[in-house]
């Protein structure tokens, strides 16, 4: 323990409290300082300019989560809570996001990487952070991964970590909504924190807090069609997507780029080692894609001009695709359909509003009456049940405005009807 | 204007209004979406890690805070308001950051540039800005140039732009107190801008808004020393300057780089032009020093893996300085005195709490009675008078504390019991 | 017009704007000054203690709500809303709420009056208020009472100030979770003010704010029952109408008080004139029931000490309530079904979250599109379909428990296993 | 202890969290719950509409900062804090003003009472509360009552409950300011918190908190200005007390009052037992004050309807007093100079924003440097120094304007222009 607990400010707790050295530690690593130039939302801060903030900030929030939690289990002294599992449960809750990428979820698509696999590398593989861990305990690093995989000994632990009441969600909700500054994400985390018990293998929730549990499930619910799937930001992944399908194309097509920069290749080419990887923030790749502005491949370059300066691709939402026809139209207008036209459907998207069921899974929650029953959210709530019901499918034609109208003179009726006399 | 209002959702200012199509174009320019890459607050994201909101952000707040001053003079039909200087003074509010660079401050010092110069060129040279404004009228970029220079025909639209009481201060407060956490910065900014009147050629404040006014410069004191002014913020930034300090030496020098990339060449030997100023931002700069922790300088690398792992200098605060002694004891001790200390005495900063003499100047504020009288504020206030006279004169020592304890065996005890037997 | 603003602090909009001197003079009316002495939500501060604000507050949020409506409107110009009935509007929203009595609800239960009623009465009789309106036009009383009673002949004035989005459900949903310190019921009503539009004989929402809607009635179903309907609060309500009831029955069958105060006669006899009525406000009511704890007979002492010193009766929840085999059993155990038990089912009371149908009427929330046609808010929105459905059916049974316990010996195994063994 | 922890909602603190019986109990004591029947910031809702709050929030609020403080001691194991001493300190921050009446401030001027020795009456004489205190320990009553009298064998447990820090001012800043709706009075109450120390006899407070400190006194400067004595609030204060001394004076010279009530004899003569004292709240008072407004003696009857009507006295501030010279204008004009003028100096009242002495008190405010030194605020903070010294002066004259307009002819120049030529 450090003598004398340490604080970070922090606009969403006020305060996050460290009083662990091997937190402290953690936190003082390079793999975790290159959180803070890995941003939160991604490419939402095109469409929020508040929400630049950072993984790094995440990370210790859901760490501070973690630990109030446990200290209110300890202060109770609840049997079911295994008190020795408190550091690698605090571990875990500040590393679990350690191997995000830069806009996490648009080079993995690009690349077929998973940011837990990233994760894991980083605790086990010889990195500062191995190093404070193995420091404490040669088999922590080992524990700590397996919680990230869900695969610890100790299921509370895991669903502590990664739950549907989680520490992670708890925490991104407020944050997201306070960054960005809309005020659909605020639920009463503090009743939440109270009335969270260990029970056997779970951690439940007390029935009187079921109306605050309600209440975070709505805010999900919202945060989730209202910033998560704005469709300004999804218009900015998809560009973004799209540079990095063009880059490597054109790499492995042998292209010699005027600007080019290691880690790139090993990028390209699926060879990245976590020293290698851990190089990769966001800085790095918005320098790539301002350099790359003055790239001879005008795909490329326009891309990246349009990323940079946020010239981004207009959309339209419609009932239902037919990608295939569009496509066509597009080919036939002489626009190229692999790159001037994208869809996007985000209920196709992960989107885990609770779903009852007959077996409660881990990631159904649980009311505890306070003596020996739980039950299934849904059955209690009527709210949660009529809204687990829900099912939306939206669907939206993204496209570059102005080279649609470059080519008015060449598209079907039917076309400018749907794309030219339309606006957003 | 625009057919339809458009809105910014904002955490400070809930929501901004663009009603005029210039505001929207100018917003929309590569220059002003660079800002997006440029963060507020320099490195005080290394001390309050919510700190990260960027310069794009506070832009769009000083221009609403501008409009609603405006909205209110309008609404009321006040006299002493040019109403046909509305948008000049729209633009300039919006547009008065447009020059800084990244890290601003340190980047300036360690170059001699001035964010002001670069605000005017960008405004007045071949710009997506001056295009823009040209557009509307020949004479506008002169115009907004003139504002931010401070020799606008109009006075009164200067002093709303850029004196005691502007819209740039109020929005800084209270988005800098916002995303660091703090709540220091928060004042009454509603009853301010209810309570502000054209007077001649000065903006002024009405009697009643008197304690409100008190509060906000209050509010200042404590943003300076509590955020502004925090030792480890001057810490990193001291590590900043001697990065750009010792790149510049080197460059002179004919060091040839690992990783250099353009427009560095034009920095280093002061020969910017707009276009090649306009591609530094945030992201370069921490690229370049990310890749430069590679280079076989071993004062540059280790420079930079300090400011990007946040591996800062330590720091002690002492009564005065004794700058000669202690270089020579660094010296003395194998350590470089040019590199391995700093000094910092932060009241020699720039620090405006206000003073109050016998002729208002354009930095005093004025309480006006609702007649014919105004009053220069300390005259009135018990307490601006009070903290108007306050000098502070805090003196700190800056040090790397491994390279310190490297060659302790080396240090005079007296050395030894300042800097190593002390903690912070 | 006033020469100058006046604005009231409020910390729910910040400031109250006050410009017409008919609203100014209103408001200093001894009838809407009373208001001061009726709490908003009743007896709620006997379960969220922050809950004494009073209807004062709440009106003069009604009318500021308005007030920003109308502005935008004005400011606008939209053809579809009269703009000569702004002070109709404006007076109507800040005296709908002026003939509230003292504990409402319990109270209009008690005596089968309707608040309503008074505040037509009081607005048209012989009252300052009466005399401020028709000083400006001898119309304007019996206007704004036809605005109150839904008859006007301006639908839209009436859908403004109630309607299913009406300036009252979203001042008291924001004022009742700012002062009880709950978090559910905040939304975004700066999005709403700017979305509202008129369209025909209707108060509408722009498509774009279909979001801010679904979380303005999501807030309204948690503030019901997480607040309005919270059993403790319904507790007090109930031993409150049981004081009415039995001051009233002792009242007819000539039972001598050791304290009684006009205008009580003239309240048990229901022959109240609005002179009298605006006598009766909290403090009459309190200052009664503290007084009336040393009356002789003990049905009515016990009862206004348990109101005054917070000895409430305590609640189960049952999944059907059997009343008459409880009354039957309370009798028989030597206890007064009349006074001694009490049903509550709270889902027969007005609760209005919105249902959808094929007809919308004045009560369904209508989506504009910007051009021509207008959707019914359910038909857009799954969030609102889905919970439009919820029928919730609570059943609560209330009793003295300390009454209960002296009979226990007297109690079947079922009474006392259901009633005696639980515990809230 | 409780079997399980019990809280209430706060709007503050967020939740208030009981976990000891005896607290319970208090709090569910008849003497207790009367608080809510007390403003906490007596007539100042008539200035700021939303101040309606009660001493019982304040009291809850009180109890809340002490138990985190302790807790916080407990945690850390203090050596110099007294663990025996929790329950006291707990039960003395609670009970600390349940001797307060009704509009304490003009009720205690007005008959020379002190809610302090009300407060000890209540607690060891026979009351509820005395029986839940001596229930635990026959001699709990009187420690509680030396806590509140300061003369507790244990410094520290006074200087916990009435210092210059203590936990009545830090609830009451922030309290005051969220019912208001102002927001001069927040500072980082959560810092201050965890940087006090049990230090010897006192509580002091960490150096790294001196800036908090400093905002906590720049808050309190701020407040007292601003809100605790705002000339409309002195103006209701000053009716309030006129109207106790006519009816003191009627009562004594034998008049009959249509409406009287008990224990208003018992109030005048001097002779109130604490049941009867405890029957004293505000409702109690305003009911009395509502039905004299039907009295017959005209001065009695004009003020009570000024006070329930906020017909309030108009006020003009001044340079300085000339008293003597108005009461003779007064008296010739044929007003009353002892009822129809006021005079009111504020500075005369309490305000203790620190002032800085060689030798500190138990008023004065500690700094600790963490091993051996304290060190007295001022010394260290410019900006406690530079405040310290402030006087302010201000003087307000308060009159009837109806009653000074009605006899306008017979004023002199001098009075007219003073009284009748200005506004607010």
């Amino acid at each position: 323990m450090l003598k004398e607990e340490k604080v970070f400010k922090d606009p969403v707790h006020n305060y996050v409290h460290v009083q662990d050295r091997t937190i402290w530690d953690l936190i003082n690593t390079k793999e975790f300082q290159r959180l803070r130039r890995i941003r939160q939302l991604g490419t939402s801060y095109l469409t929020f300019h508040g929400a630049e903030h950072s993984r790094f900030s995440h990370s210790l929030g859901v760490y501070e989560i973690t630990r109030r939690i446990i200290s209110q289990f300890e202060r109770n002294g609840y049997e079911d809570w295994p008190q020795e599992q408190r550091l690698v449960a605090l571990c875990a809750a500040l590393l679990h996001d350690v191997g995000h990428g830069p806009f996490s979820h648009s080079i993995e698509e690009a690349f077929g990487m998973f940011h837990e696999d990233w994760t894991c590398r980083i605790i086990l593989e010889d990195s500062e952070i191995h190093q404070v861990l193995q420091r404490i305990d040669p088999a922590l690093p080992e524990q700590v991964a397996a919680v990230i995989r869900k695969t610890y000994a100790y299921p509370i632990v895991v669903n502590l970590v990664s739950g549907p009441l989680d520490a992670d969600r708890m925490d991104y909700l407020l944050r997201d909504a306070y960054f960005t500054g809309v005020n659909y994400g605020t639920f009463d985390i503090d009743r939440i924190l109270r009335l969270v018990r260990p029970y056997k293998d779970r951690i439940v929730v007390k029935e009187s807090g079921m109306h605050a549990v309600e209440h975070y499930l709505l805010s999900r619910y919202e945060m989730y069609w209202q910033v998560y799937f704005h469709p300004v930001t999804r218009s900015s992944e998809m560009v973004l997507r799209h540079i990095f399908k063009r880059a490597k194309e054109l790499y492995l097509q042998g292209y010699s780029f005027r600007y080019f920069l290691e880690p790139l290749d090993a990028l390209f080419e699926g060879t990245l080692t976590t020293t290698q990887y851990v190089q990769l923030d966001e800085a790095f790749v918005q320098t790539a894609f301002m350099q790359w502005i003055n790239e001879p491949d005008e795909l490329l370059a326009d891309l990246c001009q349009r990323f940079i300066e946020r010239k981004l691709y207009k959309y339209i939402e419609v009932d239902e695709l037919n990608a295939e026809w569009l496509c066509r139209e597009w080919h036939a207008a002489g626009l190229n359909p692999d790159y001037d036209i994208m869809f996007d459907s985000p209920s196709d998207n992960p989107y885990d509003v609770y779903r009852s069921g007959d077996e409660p899974t881990q990631q159904h929650i649980l009311l505890w009456d306070g003596h020996d029953q739980v039950m299934e959210l849904s059955k209690k709530s009527d709210i949660v049940r009529s809204i687990s019901g829900i099912r939306r499918g939206n669907h939206y034609i993204y496209f570059p405005m102005d080279k649609l109208q470059a080519v008015e003179h060449r598209l079907t009726d039917e076309v400018k009807r749907m794309f030219l006399q339309r606006k957003n």
